[in-house]
């Protein structure tokens, strides 16, 4: 399956890459929301975080650390952002599977809209019991 | 150091534990954006994630990978995000590292404000030259 990020990856569409490796690779998002806005994804096109296995969502976040201590050094922003957007409703805008690695600053327009709802514990721990890991 | 995390896995405050490690561990966020939502720690007070070694940032994800696989199974919601906060002009409000595993569904009043730059491509090749790998 083709998808944008396997065509940067082939060569048919130009970016500017970070990093290429077997597994994963990094590059630069074409919106940078702030300069050095990296995306960090698997070579071989799983939809979503979900859909990969979890050595490979390992290396992925391996991956992103590397990305964002050097983003860190190099832009020295006030704050770091990672981003794993799943389908649609969960933000997910490619069909690939990636992580954003955000440089952060105050007031950079990036906002967040976080409806707490605060249950009674009760309430979370019925929401626990329901969660058998894998 | 103390943080509320820790107090936590210390059984110091109230709160519905998903999983518990020697190196990571999960619990229900008390502020549950949407049935399900839960967060994902180091056991050690690392205050964000460039605090963290590699490894652990690897393992931290295994664990996210494993409860966003549960959580999928047991609230079936449309989309998943993981976000992973960084100091407080990265959103950071709690400084001890952790990732959000947090169910969504269209409409559901969580937001994202994402103004894109779209800069050229030498401006995105300029960057990356720029972002050395640890």
């Amino acid at each position: 399956m083709e998808t944008v990020f396997t065509r940067i990856l082939a060569g048919e569409i130009p970016a500017a890459l970070v990093y290429r490796g077997p597994e994963v690779f990094a590059f630069m998002d074409a919106g940078q929301l702030n300069p050095g806005h990296v995306l960090v994804a698997p070579c071989h096109p799983y939809p979503t975080l979900l859909d990969m296995p979890e050595d490979l969502a390992a290396t992925m976040m391996r991956l992103a650390w590397r990305v964002g201590q050097a983003v860190q050094s190099a832009f020295q922003p006030d704050g770091l952002t990672l981003l794993q957007a799943n389908r649609p409703a969960g933000w997910q805008t490619v069909a690939h599977a990636h992580i954003h690695v955000l440089p952060r600053y105050e007031n950079d327009g990036v906002g967040l809209v976080w409806p707490r709802k605060d249950p009674d514990l009760a309430v979370l721990q019925a929401y626990a019991a329901r969660i058998i890991l894998p």
